[in-house]
């Protein structure tokens, strides 16, 4: 047969399986979204409407990976957790890295109309993705403080960038000048000395990112999760598995909420057991 | 600061360069696109604006990395080889292998209704990827084999196989029975005998697959790039890069023709030299 | 320089570092001993000689590599344990892994004449190794369950088979037949009532293999160390590391007792910590 | 069973297959061989009993690896390369690496009385491994010029070094410092002028270091190759390989030849086919 004498180069496909019994990490990022934002002029510090599309195609990823069990967002980045069990793909790390990838874009471009009705999209955005293995549940925690401690540096910063450049009346160049070398303490004050602005007082999405997790909700509940408060987007997917008799079924919930404590960790003990 | 000493957990992403000098070949395939194609009444056995739709993708995919030299597409998968020396993103592995399955999903939803304008698309489709070494041109050139081999496999088979359900009434259960363990000739036969179908006669398109190359063309020949053959595709995308006084261009000649014999690689000896 | 067009080769050197913070296994088998202990009249079932041979130089390994915690050995092979934080060669994958089986293979052939002297060395012996990373404790000490749960079995195994050939007369291949589908208990039968050998009594070497791990000894109590109790081989080599003032020292205790039950862990708490 | 429920933590142990059809290279590198030499008082620049004991390990292990085609050694490291094609251990990377190391130390522990009769070894002598994937033959004999230039670079400085301290009376330092910032042609100068020493009429072993190939020689030449040329160590080992009715064996020769120019590989064509 014709393929058969050429069937041997498959054997060059060599296997990937990722450590078993490990917290497997993919963080999806935003490849050259600096152009993507200005070609389709996101507002600044933050596109509501730009968050608002990430949480959703975050939130089809997890419903298609159904052992992930916690997504982490900010900017143009989000980060997903497997519970340490998972089997998904057989760990396979090409499989499950650019399945996930590729799922985070296509649902990002399928749903750019939805979230940015009045921009067309002019070109197609892509992301990068990559997996990182946590051995314990120390280092997931510590990663996940990592990227809502960043979350915090950088929203402050450009929020007062921003202030300085559209309400302040200077040049980009001069507002990273005044900046440069500020302490955390001074940007707060200048926000609020010469904008008005208290920081604390900003939105939560924009200082602590967006977290997801699965709930069990009780079936009753359930007109109570959908009212418009913005923060369950679960009526737009497919996200309800009914437990038999039990009447709960299970909902990704979307929070702006300090994941550095150990507040969110009590209260979600599974994601820690992994 | 807040986010110092989290920031260990860095250390935790390993490199992952792949091996110098050795052919990137790196293959998507559609995800669940049987489901994809039920729910979108994809023609059968072949859609040619699903196979006009992936072969834009994969152009798109050749404009940002330019150091792609050979694509090959059929069906719902597409692979494309790098050349040997390559050092895009200094060969890391998730970098290259992300982006590129990012960028190929991305712009095939982003054209979809270009390509099938009649056809809403329901639901974010995927593909996943994979990345293959190859040391040497001659495994290269046999996994280009390989592929369009598997072209010609699947494609005999099923424009019988749906010839003998559209035409012939049978059922999918009847006409897999029909074609069990039947030879490549006998398929040919019943093809003619039966449906008038000479299949030598059929499409390239169906037959080769889709190969895309980069081509030097003279400026001045341009119009006669773009007759409406449908074989060049450039037109839609910006790969115009002008060569300086020579009034060359390189553009993406998209060809069915085929990989398998000499011809091919002898009028394209860059691919080999990789 | 005739060097340097040359030294491009070096960039085919990969990195390859362990994942962070996980523990580190290293397994050491011997290669093909089957015909080494025939070759050099090995007692049967067990040989002291050659086990202590082994255990000298898993000795010297650990002298080497002071992020060791723990090793256990059983007939040819034996497993190393790296502390989790150790940062010893960068945990470079082959430089540890090499240098390890390296040192283990050196000090068996240099130390034979030493523990065998009344046979000469045929030819060099070797041993192959690996690596395996373990996320967490559990699975660690899962692993050294698993190999001394081996040592149980083969050593049970092995003491009723030998007592067959060897005093019971029966050839290798009745003696298989014998035990063939035989369970734990049938096979304690077969060794009392027959052979009037209490399983139970036989040395804790063979029924436990060997384990060795540090510790901390006063000074003035050296001597009571080095009692022939054949337990305590640290007079042999340097592992002498004097702790200013406090008159404290480690060594390397071999010890040949249980290490599946949690009291071996709680009487040293560090190797759980990592 | 006792074992059963702790075998999952083979699951750990991941699979390492190598490239197919891609040249294995493996560089073994003496560990701390600077105070080996010292403690065993080896004679500089070179020992040729040391380096004779290096040659006779690598042979052994050419012995065991039929698959290895040529083999480098200078100074304290050796480099083995085997054909393309090689299937040894299913091109599992540590298996091979490491069995490889092991055997090579083995060897020189074992055959050490018989080239340094004189001196005792006092401690375990230990090497670090590693393996290198090099796609075509043109990357591979680049490696081993790049060894081969290496060998004349260190051999000239050592060369010029040990003679301006054993016969040039300056301490170490100054040697250093005398030879700090020469071109190779002021090196040649200072050995000829000061020391009466053509540079080119030292020995080849030094120069160009050790050749290592298999070759097929006719049974009856057999005597013809024991010369005591010290070229051929076969008698030594074994590795008489019959050829049925040909009356050919292939054995194992040692030269110091150039295998920068052609002349070597056209020789040995079948090292370049892998």
């Amino acid at each position: 047969m014709a393929g058969t004498k050429f069937s041997y180069v498959k054997k060059f496909e060599l296997p990937d399986p990722l450590l078993p019994n490990t917290f497997i990490l993919v963080r999806i990022d935003g490849h050259a979204f600096h152009r993507l934002s200005e070609a389709h002029e996101f507002m600044k510090p933050n596109d509501e409407r730009a968050l608002q599309l990430m949480d959703h195609a975050a939130q089809d990823v997890m419903n298609e990976f159904k052992d992930i069990v916690l997504a982490f967002g900010e900017s143009d980045e989000y980060s997903f957790l497997f519970k340490k069990a998972t089997a998904v793909y057989n760990r396979r790390h090409a499989k499950i890295l650019t399945t996930l990838t590729s799922l985070f874009t296509s649902s990002y471009v399928f749903n750019w109309q939805k979230y940015i009705p009045d921009v067309a999209l002019k070109y197609p955005p892509t992301f990068d993705g990559r997996v990182v293995l946590y051995p314990t549940s120390k280092e997931m925690r510590d990663y996940f403080s990592w990227r809502q401690a960043d979350t915090h540096i950088n929203n402050l910063y450009n929020t007062v960038f921003w202030a300085l450049v559209q309400q302040g009346g200077q040049s980009t160049t001069q507002a990273h000048a005044t900046l440069r070398g500020t302490q955390s303490k001074h940007k707060h004050d200048i926000l609020f000395s010469h904008f008005g602005i208290n920081y604390n007082s900003l939105p939560e999405r924009y200082r602590k990112g967006s977290v997801l997790v699965r709930e069990e909700v009780v079936e009753d509940a359930r007109h109570t999760d959908t009212t418009p408060t913005g923060n369950d987007i679960q009526q737009s997917t497919e996200n309800l598995e009914a437990k038999s008799e039990k009447k709960l079924r299970t909902t990704i919930k979307v929070y702006h909420c300090d994941i550095i404590q150990n507040n969110f960790w009590e209260e979600h003990p599974n994601i820690l057991q992994g």
